[in-house]
Formats: C-alpha cells, structure tokens, sequence
C-alpha cells in the first residue's frame, strides 16, 4: 500500500468510528432531552457498547503498522500539512487510547451511565450518601485511568491532558492561585454593595412557551441555522454537535434571563460546531484543539457580547417589541447592570462571570485532593463546603446545592472543570484581539449585528480545527501565551463602571 | 466449552446485537421525529455503519462453530424449551443473514437511508420522476437480494418471509384473492350509500396541544406508561420498542379522530412491545414472531376495540368531559357511525378498515410486479391509479396521493405491506377468541375497562415472543389455523348494523 491508499484507509477508518461516536452521541442528547426513565438501563448499555467498538476501532486505526507508517512518513516530511495534522493528532490519541484495555473503557462507560441515574436520585432527595459509593468507584477508576495512561508528576495530568491536550497540573496551578488572589479579595469588596436596579426583569414571570420563542428569535438574529439545528431543554443545556447542532437551553418561568444566558452559551458551541470544516469530518481537522477553546467560544458570545452595554441595548429593543410582559419602563442601564450583578452564590451554573471560576477553582482543588491527596469520598462535602466559606464567603445550606449540584462527576469527567476556566481565560484574549481588529465592534453590537463578529471567529479559530496545538493557536491568534492578563483587566474595566473596586 | 457456557456466550453476543440495534433505532426515531433536514447525510452513514456491524456480529455468532453446536444440541433434544427457541430463532435468522455480503447490507441501509429523503422531496413536489431512478435502485437490489437469500418458486418468497417467516407468497395470494373477492362488491354496494351523522366531530378545530393533551388522557386510561414511553408526532407514526417505547401519532386540527386512531393504533404496538419479556431482552423470547402478529395488536385495539359501540360510548364520554370544544350534542350514535364510515379513499392510513386491505392488495399486487413481473418503475404510477380505479372505484389525481403515499418503498421494505392484512386477518380472529373466552367484553369496554383484555393479550400473545411460529400461535391460541372467515363475519355483523349490505 503506498502512502496515499494508506491515507484514504485512514480516512475510512475515522469515518467509521465518527460514525459511532454520533450514535453515541445521540443517545447521550436524547437521554438527557427526551428519554423516559425506564429507558436508562438498555441506554447504559447501548452506549457502553458503543464506546467499547469505539475504542476497538480506535486500536485498529495501526493494523498492519497503518498508523505507525503514516507517522513515520509525517516526520520524514512526505506529508501535507493537512495530512500531517490528521496523522499527528489521530496518533496522539491513538497511543492514549491503546494504553487503556476494552474491558476498562466499557466498564467505565457502563458504570457512568448508571452513575447519572445514581446521582440524578440523590441531589432529587438531597442525599449524598446515596451517590457516595458510586462516586468512591469513579474516583478508584479515575486513579487507575491516570495509572494505565502513565505520568511523571501526578495522576492528575493524564486526566487534564485528555480535556486539555498539552496542559499542565502545574501550569494550571499557577494560572489558579493567581486568578484566586484576584478574584477573592475583588468580590469581598463587591458583596458588601448592591446595585440599583428600577425595573427587574428577573422575578417577572413569562410562560416558558413565550421565553423559548424569544430565545428562538434571538437565535434566529445570531443567524443560528434552525434547518441545522435545534433549540430544546434539559436540567443541563449542552450542545450536540457536527452537522446537525442541536443545543439546549433550561426555562424557568421566573427567570428568562437565565434561559438567555444558557441558550447564548449553548449558541456559542453551537456555532463553533458550525464552522469545523465538514469536508474534513470524523478527523481531527474537525475537531476542537481543546475543550477550553470550545469553551472560549461559548464564553465569548455569552458574556463578552451576551453581557456587553451596547448588545444590552439591542437586547432591550427586542424584549419591549416581542415580549408583551415587558414594559417599556425596561432601561437598557437596568438590564446591563441586571446582567453583571455580582453576587457570590451556590450554583456554578448560575453565577456572575466573576465568581463563576472560584466554583472552578474549588473543584480543580477538590478533584486534585481526591485523585493524588487521597481525600476520602465521605469527606468531600465538608471540603466543599469549607472552600465556599473561604473563597466565597457563603455557607453551603445543603448538598443539594453544594457538592451534589454537577453531573460531572457522575459522568466521569475528572480533569474537564478546569477548562471552563481556561475558556474563559481564552475568551476575554479574544474579544481584546477582536476589539483591536475590527473597530466598530460596539456599534454593531448596539445594531444587532453580529456576522463580522463571527467570520472573524471562523477564520481565525473554528476552520482551524486540531491544526494547531492549543496554546500555539492562541499565541498564533492573540499574540502571546495564555496569561490570566487580559481576564484580569476586562473585569476591573467592566466592573469599575458598576461597582466600588 | 460445555453447553452451558455456549448458551451464555450466545446471550452476550445477542444482547450486544441488540444494543447496536438499539442505537440505530432510536437514530431512525430520531430522523422521523426531531432531526433537523441537514442532518440526515451524517444519520444515513452512521445507520449504515450500524448496519453492516449488526450484519458482521450477527456472522460472528458462529465464531469457532457456536451456533452450530448449539443448533446440534438442541435437534438432539439437549436444550430447555426456552433455549431451544432462542437457538432455533436465532439460527434461522442467521442462515438468512449468511447469504447477504456485509457490502450489499450497508450499501442498501445507505441507499434506503438516502432514498427517504429523495421520496420526501418527490413527494412533497408531487414528482414521480425525481423518486423513480432511486425506486428503480431500489427494486435492483431487492431481486439481488432475493437471489442470494435463494427461492423456489418465486423471488418474491424470500422478501415476504423476512416480515413475515413461513409465509408463502402463493397462500398470501389464495387469501388475498378471497378478500379481494368478498370486498370489491361490498364496498361497491356501500359507495352508492352515506351515513347519516348530524354532529360530526370531524371538521371541528380543535388546537393540536389539546388534541395532544387529549390523546395523552386516553393513553392513562389504558394504562400506557408515560415513565416507561413518550407520545410524540411524525408524518408517519410508528412505534419504538422495547423497555422505553415511544409512540408518535399524527395531528390535523380539524381531525381529532385521526391523531386518535393513530394513537390507539400505535398504542397497540407499545403494548406488546410492553408485554415481550425483558428477561430475555435480546433473544429471539423478546421479538414477534412475524409482523403480522405487532400489527394484529395496532389493529385489534384501533378497531376492534377502537371502533366498537361500547367503547364508542365510553370515548363520548370522555370527549365531553375533557374537550371544551365538544358540545353535548355529541352523541354516541353519531360518532360510532363517523368512526366507522366506508368510502373508498385515496390514502392508506387514513382509509376505514372495511376499504383498508384493498390499498394493502394492490401494493402487494405491484410488489409482485416489479419484482417478479418485471414491471417497470416508470409505468408503476399508471399501474397504481389502474388498479385504484378497478378495486375503489376511485380515479387518482395526482401521485401524491398516489403512488409517492407511503414512506415503505423508499425504506426497502418490499414484501411488508402483506403484513398489515395479516394482522387484520389476526386481529379479527382474536377478537373473535377474545369474546368467546371473556363474556363481559361489551361492558368492559363501555366502562373503560381494558385491563382483562390486555392480560389476555399478554398472557397468550405478548409473553411468548418467538416460542410458536405465528402459524403455530393463531392455531394455539384460536384452535385453528389463518383464514379470512372471521374476518368477514366481523365486517358483516358490523356493517350490516350501519349499511344496506
């Protein structure tokens, strides 16, 4: 077989495992969107089983040396660039993969599709003895995960790495603490204050089938493709992606902000998605270099546009002309400051863009604790609660909504709540790079348009794909390496406009 | 390996079968139900993939002879009777599974995914010949398929046996030629006729969320488990099995009735697939025996219990008590004779059940012709409206509402349409069965009581899965073997009650 039939076999290969991995894909939506619940049981199998095939089909990506020939020929320079991306990134993953047995992949996936049922029953009853043996057995195979995949300094790397490629316990200890000495002393400061707020939006009650239309409409102005795509709801919006991108919001009647906020970070996934080069689907040319990027995206469209003055002026026009609840006494100054009150509190999911990486923080802390300082499952919501007393001066009334508030864990995702942070970190660079590059970015947030917006995003992030490492993207991109600067600055610029900092 | 361990081995291969199988079900749920148009190229190649592994592990059944063993062992009478079915079972879909390449099977699911699509375009701009060159593929790949699977006397014997098993294309004419027989003049005779119906339901607006609620109501009533199943709504309903069965049903905001029918008849398909033991979830002890057996159990309570004076009397009730728009001039006696009026239609899934097999007989008939004839698919839609015009006495007027009607072609799914007179053939005899074993059946029904009709179905039908042939079942269970007897005393009783006959 010469190198280009060698080439095209891969592709096939890829394919077929993408394939597989929408399958799973599927099932996971549709478990979280619309399974009834006698369905989990067949559903935790059906999806292991996928998983199992999947990883078999990743194995069999180097039968007959095809993998390991095709790298040999990217470092010998006989390949083109996008080939060398697609054979360098699918061998990364290859060897991480190879190193893990089937039997593992499938139990883990068995034993997480279980756990979120497990998990779902306790926070419902607030009980998190319920979910503490199982959540000992995630933590035990997490240890053995990082044991088979190997490491030098501590089991957590591996972990990371497989949510971060190329990102360090280290580096992301030093980024942490430094954003922790910022942020902690920052929101002591603004807890005692309390912005004046007139005519709240929050509170008002709108009738969920009103707020999905509003959110559909405004989806719709964003230029979401709804023939390639859809809006629905779940406790935990996500986003399912490739062609069909369906993302998910969550409706409280009291709260459309809320469900705004979630449907805007949903569509920044969303559009993401979107903009992966299709041609190039199931390779890691269609694939995010890193979650934290993914992240960055939503981010991005959710606070740095979502939370901006002049996008709340837009977005004032739009809730006075289509939603009959509100009054035109509704201020563009009261939803923005509605829209950036900074407020220490107990879901994650929920709080400002300033408190939001202290709740990060705090698991990256915890996860640590449990995976390489031996933290007893018993003990983790007295940790929990001791780090939200600390770093958010709140008391956790309940583990409900303490350490029971995340699915995560349930799922197996070890090592995944940092890159929310790094998505953040990645998101204010950006939108600093984007305010340099196009400069009229707030009058045409101010008009509602946003396609200049994202052409930029897509030439610059979202065609890329996996072409570049992480961190050589965002210096390619931004100009320099990660830092925690351009974080740092946008909020004391923002919030010096609304609070005593 | 002893025999024991086989029969364990075997279980596992069956069930990881089955959870692919699941996948790809609920992926073809999915596209009917929620997927958004642009998905459907990536849904195609990942239910193909699918395909061609459920092909491949199916094969592997066999691995180092272990089905053959076990086939062997139980001809020697070594295996318990529940082993021995599944053995039996899976066997005989094996060899048939055998005859197919992995290619041929995942180049037609890739087709027949492909084709619905370019039906539903066809059918949307009423364009035969945008369907006809993929119709003309399509009916290609069933005479190959017809000779590897390898016949006697005609390849269309090896279509209809993968719906139906043992059933004959020469005894499906024989009892189709019968009915044909009994129904061209019945219906001839009823044509001239009209009902007379003074508060006519049909017509009525009613919004599709409260005919949504209302199809909702009547499910609870009959027990339908909303924990263990959904309701939702597709061009076609249909009905997704086992532990988590979905229905869909239809909604026109002037036809309350039809998105009924359309639930019951779906309902009809839960419930036994409710019934099948998830013990043996996997195994051949968890499958129908024949798709005229599922569509005995739609139409048994679409129509024999659906359309029946009693229960009418009980659905007047309910209409009255949870409709707001239904005034109590609504009587039972005018909706019993709406439910059950005859006239000769030109679509199949709305047609009454008296016209019902006749759209049935010339789809079978067509069939035929394509595969066996040689009848060419640009003369098929003249061949349809002939047909049409010689057993309904009705002129078509587009293609349409003629031969681009039904989704099944596009599928691949030649050699099916038999199985839904099949089930009316079933339907009636159990009903027949039904009444002579329980005598309270009319009051029942007029309470809306349905729990003893259903454990009857269970206990005689749904329990047993594959254990009888569905010759060997229907002879059990109604002391003798299919005949279109009960089905014409059932439409004669009935009928004469309403029309001149």
């Amino acid at each position: 077989m010469n190198t280009n039939k060698k080439l095209e076999t891969l592709d096939e290969k890829l394919k077929e495992i993408a394939n597989l991995g929408h399958a799973s894909k599927l099932m996971s939506w549709d478990r979280e969107v619309y399974m009834p619940e006698s369905g989990s049981k067949h559903r935790a199998e059906s999806i292991s089983e996928l998983s199992g095939l999947i990883h078999q089909k990743t194995l069999a990506l180097d039968e007959n040396n095809l993998l390991s020939d095709l790298n040999a020929a990217r470092k010998d320079g006989g390949l083109s660039e996008d080939e060398a991306v697609i054979v360098r990134e699918t061998w990364r993953e290859y060897e991480r993969e190879a190193k893990l047995s089937e039997e593992f992949v499938r139990n883990l996936s068995q034993l997480t599709s279980e756990a979120q049922d497990v998990w779902r029953k306790a926070r419902a009853n607030n009980d998190f003895l319920q979910f503490g043996p199982t959540l000992e057995e995630i933590v035990d195979m997490q240890r053995k995960k990082a044991e088979y995949l190997e490491f030098e300094t501590t089991p957590y790397d591996p972990l990371l790495d497989g949510f971060e490629p190329g990102m360090s316990t280290e580096k992301t200890e030093k980024l942490f603490s430094d954003l922790r000495d910022f942020l902690v002393p920052l929101i002591d400061k603004v807890s005692d204050q309390s912005l004046d707020i007139t005519h709240s939006i929050t509170g008002k009650e709108i009738r969920k089938e009103d707020q999905k239309a509003f959110n559909k409409e405004i989806l719709e102005k964003f230029g979401y493709d709804f023939q390639a795509g859809r809006l629905d709801a779940s406790t935990h919006p996500f986003t399912l992606g490739s062609q069909d991108v369906r993302i998910t919001t969550r409706y409280d009647k009291s709260d459309l902000l809320s469900s705004l906020s979630f449907t805007l970070h949903e569509m920044g996934h969303g559009l993401y998605e979107q903009g992966l080069p299709d041609k190039n689907y199931g390779t890691p040319l269609a694939r995010e270099p890193s979650l934290g990027i993914h992240e960055s995206q939503s981010r991005l469209w959710e606070n740095h546009i979502g939370r901006s003055q002049p996008f709340t002026k837009w977005l004032t026009r739009q809730m006075q002309e289509n939603l009959q609840s509100v009054s035109d006494e509704l201020t563009t100054d009261n939803l923005y400051r509605e829209l950036n009150t900074v407020e220490p509190s107990l879901i994650r999911t929920e709080a400002d863009e300033v408190t939001y990486n202290l709740h990060i923080i705090i698991r990256f802390e915890l996860e640590k604790a449990l995976i390489e300082e031996g933290l007893a499952v018993e003990n983790l919501p007295a940790a929990w609660n001791k780090k939200y007393e600390e770093y958010l001066g709140i008391e956790v009334p309940n583990n409900k909504q303490g350490v029971l508030q995340d699915i995560h864990w349930s799922q197996g995702s070890f090592g995944y709540f940092p890159t929310y942070t790094f998505g953040n970190l990645y998101a204010a660079k950006l939108d600093a790079t984007i305010r340099e590059e196009i400069d009229t970015v707030d009058e045409q947030l101010s008009n509602g348009t946003f396609d200049e917006i994202l052409s930029w995003l897509q030439d610059n992030i979202h065609k890329e794909g996996m072409r570049y490492k992480t961190e050589d993207l965002i210096e390619n991109v931004t100009g320099e390496p990660l830092k925690t600067d351009a974080f740092k600055q946008y909020i004391e610029d923002k919030y010096r406009g609304l609070y005593d900092i």
